[in-house]
């Protein structure tokens, strides 16, 4: 498990290279749900979203022999440039497996960071055979995005920080996707404000947390569609024991809830939220009713959306 | 004129209701430009743009019988919805005169604020005509988007704001539309620092000011085009005077380099800016080698812009 001691020493060891990410009000979303809200914006994390926070935190404690090996992950997504970033910074070779059919923005972003992207076919089993392979050729060090400690509490540095900045919140509404993020804020803020609510929001086409919550055992991802393709990603045996202890509620909401809430976060707010990154304040416009005028967190994990689309109908 | 003194004197009364708007820094800037950067993001000003300093500095002095009998604009952006937010706040009767052909998106936001869209014929003759009319017979008060020594000065605590918290600067870059923002800002620059500079940017397709200050004499814009369309109002007297006694240099770009410079504010720094509000980082991006290792402030002046067909694609 992932004690609040795990991630406070965490919150010592990568404060100096994360982004202290700034804590947003709207007087819209307030007016909205009738909330005292308070956004930790994770899009403005070096990487563009959270998961620098676990991938510096777990690389940080490589010994230096593994440090000379090199580390590897299999990402498509925000882990594989917070890995790429990690490396970079710290001058460790880094070597990415994506599938073939990974959009060519994030092989771009990935390789930007000077990380080898090493390409296999598009299913889960050829990723980590792939992998595996590798590491027994060149003895890395896996960095997974989420069933590991150290990477559950580099993510749980983020419901610290902002416990630390505005003191004790009433409910704690965060994403889930693989279970890191959720596992670490959960036990940050159970650790904090023991009595304060923690509640997690998945996408309804990738509702595997919401089932296996209910249900009292794991029931894998199948085929989970959504526009919040960050969170498509089965829980872990250590994430979903961590969620059994922590979390009061799972909350699904639609497609169409997740883009009227990034639609918000744009239009009203001005921030850059992508769609997994949403799903919270989706999460919060559903429940609010159930906490007017209390003080609420919501967790907006990451910003990197494709804008190449967008930006060619105005140029 | 106006004087330094007015602009303190404006943020002391408007500080109360004004978004003390953050300023952001990014590395991946910094590395872009050689420069220390400093981003004030009027994008995050009630209202979405800094047009809410100026319109609430003025409404504010409004004798009591004044405001009993209502104020008046003629806009069809940011200075509609931010004379409209004031007169919601205040509760005070406002009319906004607008083509009848501004976008629906526009009117639809300045009703949202329960102003009274009195529409008229796409032409400036028409828009004044239909304003003095109004005024005649109501007896409303006309708040000039910029014309008006009050407006100025409320514009100009946003360059005050940036100071008070940065410190000194080196240059500050600043957008040029019909010279308010920049009549202020370039009084608070040159009032608090004087041996900075001030370069003042505009589109290429309405250079009005650009040509003017070469000239020495008002140029009017004439079918101005360009992508930032919230610069295609021409120079006044009164902020032509202020731009050739305080500005350095006024630099153009093309609608290519805005969205180029917005396209990096959205993707890397995750903000939403208007392309009125990014022209100033497009200026420092065609400059910075000048200002190598120098302090730079940099004024993102709005965030409001139609989204509508983007999120038409996610849904």
């Amino acid at each position: 498990m992932v004690r609040f001691d795990d991630i406070e020493e965490a919150y010592n060891r990568i404060s100096l290279h994360t982004n202290k990410t700034p804590i947003m009000t709207s007087r819209t979303v307030n007016r909205l749900t009738g909330c005292d809200v308070y956004f930790k914006c994770e899009n403005f994390q070096r990487g563009g979203a959270f998961k620098f926070r676990g991938a510096l935190n777990a690389i940080l404690q490589l010994e230096e022999d593994e440090r000379g090996r090199g580390i590897i992950t299999h990402s498509s997504g925000n882990h594989a440039q917070a890995v790429s970033l990690v490396g970079l910074i710290f001058n460790i070779k880094t070597t990415i497996v994506m599938p073939r059919n990974a959009p060519r923005v994030k092989v771009n972003a990935t390789q930007s960071y000077g990380a080898e992207v090493v390409f296999c076919k598009p299913t889960l089993q050829a990723r980590e055979t792939t992998t595996k392979q590798l590491i027994e050729e060149h003895g890395y060090t896996f960095i997974h995005p989420y069933d590991n400690p150290k990477v559950i509490a580099g993510a749980g540095t983020t419901a610290l920080e902002l416990l630390n900045e505005i003191g004790r919140i009433d409910v704690l509404f965060a994403p889930i996707g693989g279970g890191g993020l959720m596992s670490g804020c959960s036990t940050a803020v159970k650790g904090l404000v023991p009595d304060s609510m923690v509640i997690g929001i998945e996408p309804a086409g990738a509702d595997d947390a919401y089932r296996s919550f209910m249900k009292g055992e794991i029931v894998p991802s199948v085929n989970p569609e959504s526009i919040a393709d960050g969170l498509l990603t089965s829980l872990s045996d250590l994430t979903f024991g961590i969620i059994q202890k922590n979390v009061d509620e799972i909350v699904t909401v639609s497609d169409f809830e997740i883009v009227s809430a990034m639609r918000l976060l744009w239009e009203r707010m001005k921030i850059v939220v992508e769609p997994s990154g949403a799903v919270s304040l989706a999460g919060l416009l559903k429940k609010s009713k159930e906490f007017r005028n209390q003080k609420v967190g919501v967790i907006l994990s990451g910003g990197n959306i494709d804008l190449d689309a967008f930006f060619k109908t105005l140029t």
